[in-house]
């Protein structure tokens, strides 16, 4: 049987290409695995536009130790975040703020409601403690997708810096650090550049992250200490997951090759609105209205059927293949549907038959007519 | 040409089967994936002899990452930490503990001098606020073995909690963490069990961790957090380094077949005195007496010639197809020789007349009478 396809937000599907070139040990004091390192953080900057203004600091771990790393270093001991929230990714920002003992506060939003501009607008007006403003591009809770342009002009026509957790949307959306004003993005190997997991990146506004010395509760999560080992020696600070970043590199070869992130968006939105309009057509109900949504993951209602239950329909559904993602809302069942991953609109197209029909066999969703 | 023989501390060279292990994706929620995880997290477990006290937590990131996991996870936040300093490892759990603001103090002896119980036993009289002890068991910035057993001895007389960094001995040089009565014991998946570079892990006295709610710093490093929701869930908390921990499922069962700790040090052991006897008889002079030497990694007095640069040197044996490891003393010049990984004798014979043949040539060692 073919490998299961996994339509989950990450770890996802990867090439073979991408896992072949983990087929190799590399010495993480050797000049050539320097100049790996060297060549994907160049690569990463330049897809967040961030050439001239930022730069690009990786770190071992999964995109969460880079988030707590960005606000550890670029939120001041003395700083205060308001974070945006309207989904689990949210919640964690404020929940790593909690850890640190940032002073911070909440901007809830409903998990189907982006946060409204003219509101953030108005709290910064209200608070002039918040130095950061902590955002969600999409929240992969739902699938939604937040107003980064909108809230980053609001965020820098009140004099407040921007940190941005884009794990799932970087290198798919277009995501521009230099003119939004980002003090730090913050994304992982795993999601939309199709690599596999084990190590997260901040692209960090250079002059910020100059200034952030002693800010680090941590030495494994010091982002400074880490970018300034990178300048002077070409390496990581500590062992590095040399498999990973050499995959990675596999992967932004790959991404290079299909157009960039213009293409990588296109075969996105392509393989987003076959998988809704498919489910849609079979009788599901998607959580959010199109405008909302990021065509990254989706979520759909459960069928409306007293028996239902998730576990059986994902090893049915998984039997044929395919791998789901549970949902994540508290109040309402659903379940999710990644469409992102080296995968197409063939395996799209095999993936709601098979969800469709395996609802059907188990009677949770009514025959076609 | 052959891929380089990596003669480092790890990452190192891995085995064929270690490596395409990596070919497959996994879904980090899937049920065959947890138990995975729950499988190797069982075979650390009992490498360790940890079986019935102490818990297993992998944790994504190097190996320091870990440790500072054990460190700020363990040690009370009014707890003191008086660490065994030797080389740059131990250095660096005393730089953890002045991230985390945990009081410590330090018992430093040369490099190529081991810490002395009977000292240790001193400075725990001394010193009652002192909690724990932290030791790292192979110093791999020399190769020196620190004497475990009898350190441990002493601060369990004393009444004091051991922490211990076992990063480049674990798996190769016997560990029983019950009989030595350990708190943490940290290592990773790239060092003698032969895996690649992405995760570490901590095996805990359960009790321990069990009451160490409200001490970490750091959301990512939460090491109770993170056993809680694996024993919740059979899931990692945050994105899990799927493939890493794919390949350690492979190199822990080609450990088994190789016959586990006994086989493993048998082979380094074997590796080891071959790299040293050859070395030795082709004139270079190795930092430490065998007494003190670890089959982990060996420190050798660069040649006494004035042209002598690393880097040359490094060069050209990385020609020859082998990565060697530059020393880490300030003092003295040096470079470090690996003999583990998945190597044998015949590739230390090759990697000996490698760096004998390439000294010999740029005239920087004897010929041959």
């Amino acid at each position: 049987m073919r490998e299961p396809i996994l339509l989950t937000p990450g770890p996802l599907t990867t090439s073979l290409a991408t896992k072949t070139a983990m087929l190799t040990d590399w010495g993480s004091w050797d000049s050539r695995f320097n100049a790996l390192t060297a060549s994907v953080c160049q690569d990463l900057l330049a897809i967040a536009g961030g050439e001239r203004s930022h730069v690009c600091v990786p770190l071992q771990g999964s995109g969460t130790f880079a988030v707590e790393a960005a606000v550890a270093n670029l939120v001041p001991r003395d700083g205060k975040l308001l974070v945006l929230v309207n989904g689990a990714y949210g919640k964690r920002m404020a929940q790593i703020a909690q850890y640190l003992g940032r002073d911070h506060s909440l901007y809830v939003t409903a998990d189907d409601a982006p946060p409204c501009p003219a509101e953030l607008a108005a709290r910064l007006r209200d608070d002039p403690a918040i130095t950061h403003v902590g955002l969600i591009h999409c929240e992969t809770s739902t699938g939604i997708l937040n107003p980064l342009a909108e809230l980053a002009a609001v965020a820098a026509a009140a004099g407040r810096r921007l940190i941005v957790d884009a794990m799932s949307s970087f290198a798919a959306l277009p995501i521009d650090v230099a003119a939004l004003g980002v003090d730090a993005l913050i994304a992982s190997s795993n999601k939309c550049l199709e690599g596999v997991p084990g190590m997260g990146f901040v692209i960090a506004d250079r002059q910020r992250l100059l200034a952030s010395q002693g800010n680090s509760h941590s030495l494994s999560l010091d982002l400074l200490a880490q970018y300034d080992y990178l300048q002077r020696t070409g390496q990581w600070r500590f062992t590095p997951p040399t498999h990973v970043l050499a995959a990675l590199r596999a992967a932004l070869d790959q991404y290079h090759a299909e157009g960039g992130q213009p293409a990588r968006l296109a075969r996105y939105a392509a393989n987003g609105a076959r998988l809704r309009d498919a489910l849609c057509a079979g009788g599901l109900r998607p959580l959010l209205p199109a405008s909302l949504q990021a065509p990254i993951i989706f979520t759909f209602h459960a069928p409306d059927h007293p028996d239902y239950q998730f576990q059986t329909f994902y090893q049915a559904v998984r039997e044929q293949g395919f791998v789901l993602y549970p949902g994540k809302l508290t109040e309402q069942e659903t379940f999710r549907v990644g469409c992102i991953g080296a995968i197409d609109q063939a395996e799209i197209e095999q993936a709601a038959h098979a969800i469709l029909s395996t609802l059907r066999r188990l009677g949770w969703l009514p025959a076609v007519h």
